[in-house]
């Protein structure tokens, strides 16, 4: 029988481990720990720890922050599966990580894992979390050992509906584009029990890194020039949008006070936009600009 | 007597001055015209004109939007002063301008005017429009500049109230910051009838270059270098945040099918992120930098 408790101390050990593999990808560039708290009246309470790298030789930026939030009223928007929830105090623990490769051939990858505790009495709770990969360059063999591990990671039975979600969430109907090549996502999970979802949530925590350190070490060396940097960048604004105009998480911390810089830590150290360009009037249909939309930012059967 | 198509009219010869008029400050780059119409059965019916210069010498990029858009139901969103017109047809027509300089010492400037025309026999309509300044780096000088233009170009009698609703739009809660120094900012104007709403609107739309093009010429050629374009960069970034997380026209345009390129002519060419990096700590206290947050972008009475 597992608690909050051993959640929360997973969380550290996972954000103390990711943050060990990265460095030692990395080699020169450290993370930065910074510990904050939400100051006594504020509406929601808690601390945080936001691990930051940014200007590494690999990863240009990498953020992995962990919080422990307590509120007093869970707002609706929290909580669609479960409307009698709303209104309650409620505990929301996580871990969130956005990374940010330098190489425009070495994806971005985000992951989250989350327990949310509603009620006095801790009677209502339920898990969520997954991964996803916005690729720059598209490569089969990097979608098919992400969705591979991710399959792993929660399981056969349950990585279809998983899979599914994550393309419908990662989504721009603006551009009428996917995100990335998707991944894992789900929500409202209490399917087995606490500790059936806290297993869930350490498997995703784990599987996260075997599913991005193989790819990121393939591809952190390629030889590039300004072509792919500029793609690079007009591809980053793509992400800014998603997470700010579209994310549900981004939205409701920005606008129910959250705490900013952790939460905007997710942003790409750098990002461009310009005015209707196309990869296949840029770079002709067939490039692998113009690839990565036609074929690799569709949402397909990787496995 | 003027009636909408008046309107029309003057948006087109608003849009063609403003190209010449900035074409003549930038020197090398031309201002490329796109012409687009809303495909057969898309849910919004109308056309436009997007004007924009990229990669200028003065003008890092420019956009002039000039739209006509008819939908069969107004958005209650849309119109919070008289909400019996929501549900309505509606004809929404205005020029929007935003023009991103390169050199940090020149402000962001922006500008909208817009006429609503709701139900079958035009018998529901209002102006909307103003102009706001979002420098880098603030001087007095230009700050005046603005305001006084703005103040003659809205009449002394209007200026406190549109003043402070430029201060209380223009603002991002989520940073605690105001976007800029403001400006002018009006909606639902329909005071004095139809034709003081559209002398209005030929007020602002032609105070706006006067209120710029001074500011432009003077700074354009200041000499400048890393610092001040990293610190550009990253102010970009809250330009970026406002215009996503918190402009309700952005917000209302890619959520209800608006055309995205013409809309996103408002984001910054260039853009950067970097975790909780404050003037005061990396430039000092008393540096231009920190002089920007704790001076110029806080509100106050200019003139």
């Amino acid at each position: 029988m597992f608690t909050a408790s051993d959640v929360e101390i997973f969380l550290c050990q996972l954000q103390d481990e990711l943050c060990a593999q990265m460095e030692a990808v990395e080699g020169s560039a450290r993370f930065l720990k910074d510990l904050w708290q939400k100051p006594a009246g504020a509406a929601l309470q808690g601390f945080g720890d936001t691990r930051v790298l940014e200007g590494g030789a690999v990863f240009e930026r990498a953020g992995i922050a962990r919080s422990v939030v307590r509120g007093p009223a869970l707002p609706p928007s929290a909580t669609k599966a479960r409307p009698e929830l709303a209104g309650q105090p409620f505990t929301a623990m996580g871990l969130s990580m956005v990374v940010h490769p330098r190489n425009p051939y070495a994806p971005t990858a985000h992951c989250n894992v989350r327990l949310l505790s509603v009620g006095e009495a801790g009677d209502g709770w339920w898990f969520g979390g997954g991964f996803d990969l916005t690729p720059y360059y598209g490569f089969e063999q990097d979608c098919r050992h992400w969705h591979q591990t991710a399959r792993e990671a929660v399981g056969a039975e349950k990585y279809p509906a998983f899979k599914r979600a994550c393309d419908e969430y990662f989504y721009l109907p603006h551009r009428q584009e996917p995100r990335g090549i998707g991944g894992i996502f789900y929500d409202d999970y209490t399917a087995g029990g606490f500790d059936a979802g806290f297993a869930l949530m350490q498997r995703v925590g784990r599987g996260y890194w075997q599913a991005y350190g193989p790819i990121v070490e393939r591809r952190k060396n390629t030889a590039y020039g300004e072509r792919e940097r500029q793609w690079q960048l007009q591809r980053r604004g793509r992400y800014v949008e998603f997470n700010l105009v579209w994310d549900r998480g981004t939205h409701f911390g920005l606008q129910s006070g959250g705490r900013t810089e952790s939460i905007l830590m997710s942003m790409p150290p750098a990002a461009e936009w310009a005015y209707d360009k196309r990869p296949d009037q840029l770079y002709g249909q067939g490039s692998p600009e113009a690839r990565l939309l036609d074929h690799y930012l569709q949402p397909k059967d990787w496995l």
